[in-house]
């Protein structure tokens, strides 16, 4: 049981973890920080939060618990805002993308990483963003990776498991590392095949009747490149060593492809595309259980 | 209206067509040809077609319309098995994914393009294929390109098109070259995209665990790697070139990409995202509107 929750962020993310607790009483009181007077009005008025403030360090002052539910740019002034203000007995969490930026911004800040902070990312989320997308049921059945530290304090820890699987979650412990490379593989590398790919063709002349052609794969296959290009800068920058390892192995396969069509290799393509489909569809029932998109 | 229609390939595409033209009373008598015995029966079996035979030649002696739902691998051959028993009002159109290729095919069986072809390209499609999965709304406001060649005959194309009509597409006329392009842009790039990424995935050291954490963004990106490999390997040797092309402006793109995040240049990131964003947002009411996929 949370006596406390300070919410730094309350959008689709952050207000759904209040919205989760609640629902599963695993919290006393709720309070949310944000920048937007509005959002911050809506969350009251929709009881996600019990009361709100434009300063991180209030928020935290009487909490028990921190989740910060803001872009990973913003973690490290963050950080520093609460610093001072944080009770001694207080657990914080986070919800961004990558954690090894996270882990860097936490040791830049207090010197190495604290034994209360427990790096997270829930792997959930929709293209709708804000207070009034958020809902209790976002992570149900939903995997929560945390990557603690050798540094952390597993009751820290324990602490945030218990909350997440309050929430409904499946929570899965990680090295920040392989974190960062299972997301860049899974999430961050297909985000950039998107963005690529409705680039290239809007800077294609007459891409006016291209996009006009394109059928229903284009608009599945481009969907997530409707993201918010500020949250996908931040990760692309937090997670640079992990996703351009991912671009160059992606580059290779492209230019094997490239290769293999202009000699018009068949046996080769045939190879390629069997293999693709054969993991995708072994894989498709786990995928295809899940209705949202990672965050 | 059409007296005799014989489908070469009773599958998804053709077993549309032919059950399209029977609800809107726009054919008389359907023969189905195909490979495989059970299909043809079920075909029978569901009323998609009247009469049936393995021999393409056999399936077009009384007709006066050909439609060729085949791979593109097997335009060539179908077409040479035909072409002597080809009644003389007989107009033969068909639905693969490259026009180039058929247009080729049909030079070197004919010497030149014969004006009774119209080479056509229906951009419809499900996940699904065979007979089984076919419906008479496939085509409902779906577009039909047909890229008639100055050697075609305006009635023959005035036919086809009166035919997709009638199945209720919405037909455009273009060049082969140009319809090509195009494809190569708006879906088959987007194929090899999703193909090859699931590869890279695949050829990974713990794959198991990738796949694993994939959610929801994911399972759409790459549901167009479940397609046919053979159906796709037939598409690329068909459309090398437009389709090399546009790998390699991907690949300057990706380039580009990958060494903006290396200098953790965030403006150019923003810029490119944001282009990206702008374009599949302003294009998505039009793709939206498509619950279907490219063929």
């Amino acid at each position: 049981m949370i006596r406390r929750l300070a919410v730094i962020g309350v959008g689709l993310i952050g207000g759904s973890l209040a919205r989760a607790l609640r629902s599963a009483d695993a919290v006393g009181e709720v309070i949310g920080c944000g920048r937007s007077a509005e959002n911050l009005e809506l969350a009251c008025e929709l009881g996600v939060i019990d009361d709100c403030t434009h300063d991180p360090a209030e928020a935290v002052r009487a909490a028990d618990m921190v989740f910060l539910a803001i872009p990973l740019g913003a973690m490290r002034p963050t950080l520093a805002a609460i610093a001072e203000a944080l009770p001694s007995d207080c657990v914080v969490t986070d919800g961004g993308s990558v954690k090894g930026s996270v882990v860097a911004d936490a040791a830049a800040v207090f010197g190495s990483a604290p034994p209360w902070l427990v790096p997270g990312h829930p792997i959930a989320g929709t293209e709708r963003s804000g207070v009034a997308a958020s809902f209790p049921e976002l992570y149900h059945n939903r995997r929560v990776i945390l990557t603690p530290l050798p540094e952390t304090d597993p009751r820290a820890t324990a602490r945030v498991r218990a909350m997440w699987e309050a929430a409904g979650a499946e929570v899965t412990e990680m090295d920040a590392a392989h974190h960062d490379m299972v997301l860049a593989a899974t999430s961050h590398l297909p985000h950039m095949l998107a963005f690529g790919l409705v680039d290239t063709l809007a800077r294609m002349q007459g891409n006016d009747e291209m996009f006009r052609y394109a059928a229903g794969g284009f608009r599945d296959f481009t969907r997530i490149a409707s993201s918010n290009p500020v949250m996908w800068r931040d990760i692309c920058m937090a997670n640079a060593d992990a996703l351009s390892e991912m671009l160059d192995r992606f580059g290779e396969e492209m230019t094997d492809l490239a290769q293999t069509i202009r000699r018009g290799d068949g046996e080769h393509l045939l190879e390629i595309f069997g293999r693709a489909k054969e993991a995708r569809d072994r894989y498709v029932d786990g995928i295809d259980g899940d209705p949202l998109e990672p965050g």
